[in-house]
């Protein structure tokens, strides 16, 4: 019987292919069997950073969210669909471990941190060999582009979903410390009003894709659409820290 | 007159040089100089990660913090001391580049979070062509080596230097969110105690030097030292996700 296969949970970075580590882009080179997420109908993020890097004759296993949108969390509907979508994703995965194949599963920046992959670390994890290797954070890209320090000496950093209520918002961008609003999307309009309501503004920066081709890096007050894009953040760095 | 040279501020990682960026291994593989902060006596974190990878007849900056521990960060003294070390730090920096070398900035973990790298930038940036290298932050080791996903959904993600009062760290790690707690050292009890205090010690996650020789991970109510090492941390994984 051969033995089974090991589980890499890739971290791929931001988007720029050479913000990818030394040890994601071996282990993707030499993975017979990659899988990752996407949403109907596109390439998927990771799998477009990974174009070029995979290994020949690959063998790819693409799990389409049954949601295209991100809709509010909330319905138990939602929860059961993608309850059985990750369940479906891993037991693919697993029958390729299974047969003996070594799995590189490609997640968009660092894997654990807001990522899909854990879903698959949850169901896997105790039963396959598997490792985690970290990748930049789109958060990284984004003030790394924006030539903003984010947090320095004793500040506090609060990463804080743009779906937040608005007050919420307000009161903990009040409180002096540094911020990253993720999420803005269609909650843009709403976070400019939480950074004006709490007096950041002046310092509020927002970044559109973030070494990703069409960056865009700007101030805040400056930004006059009602929405924004998926891949943007709000920034707003730390003032607090003493040298 | 010869072209004034490039600073590439170079994200080195948590440790492991095979978490480096294959842009920052490109960049320092290219660089005539290389420039780094050091303890007095010690290698210096981001130079040790470099070994091996610098260019053949590289020419080192190598700047030596004229404080070996971390004091408290209030005396006027040791403000003057450090802004008069990054500007000296800054001027021989200034130095290369006006004499047309480009120089790589070596920083660990990813320079613009908590990093000495923002100094240099920020006395050096306005004259000279500049770019951040993002790289993985030691938090993302720390959680990726764990195996512990940090924050999912809309988990608000706090990141909070322990040098906090034990009072305002309880109340922040209370708030049901994800949390980091850095500069753990001669911190640990009271964060230990701060834990308690908000009832998430059944999930604090303790590892120290994340990716690097002698790691170790361990549930925060095991640890029995009274005081930590400089590289640890403490998780507290969060638990409002929804799938």
């Amino acid at each position: 019987m051969s033995e089974r296969g090991k589980l890499s949970i890739v971290g791929m970075g931001p988007g720029d292919p050479d913000l990818l580590t030394r040890k994601a882009a071996r282990v993707l080179g030499e993975a017979p069997v990659v899988a990752y997420f996407a949403k109907s109908g596109r390439v998927g993020h990771a799998r477009g950073i990974a174009e070029g890097l995979l290994a020949r004759g690959v063998r790819e296993l693409r799990f389409e969210y049954p949601y295209t949108t991100e809709i509010a969390h909330v319905s138990d509907e939602y929860r059961a669909a993608m309850d059985c979508f990750y369940d479906k994703s891993a037991r693919e995965v697993a029958a390729a471990l299974d047969g003996g194949a070594d799995v590189a599963l490609l997640c968009e920046g660092d894997p654990f941190l807001y990522g899909s992959a854990m879903y698959l670390a949850d169901r896997l994890g105790p039963a396959y060999r598997h490792e985690v290797i970290p990748g930049v954070s789109g958060m990284s890209a984004c003030w790394s582009r924006a030539g903003v320090p984010i947090a320095h000496g004793d500040d506090v950093l609060s990463v804080l979903p743009g779906t937040l209520p608005g007050d919420e918002l307000a009161a903990r961008l009040g409180g002096g410390g540094a911020a990253v609003i993720m999420k803005v999307g269609r909650n843009l309009a709403k976070i400019r009003e939480a950074a004006r309501q709490a007096g950041v503004m002046d310092r509020a920066i927002y970044v559109e894709r973030g070494s990703m081709t069409g960056e865009a890096v700007m101030k805040l007050g400056d930004v006059v659409t009602p929405g924004a894009p998926y891949f943007s953040m709000v920034l707003i760095p730390g003032r607090r820290g003493v040298r």
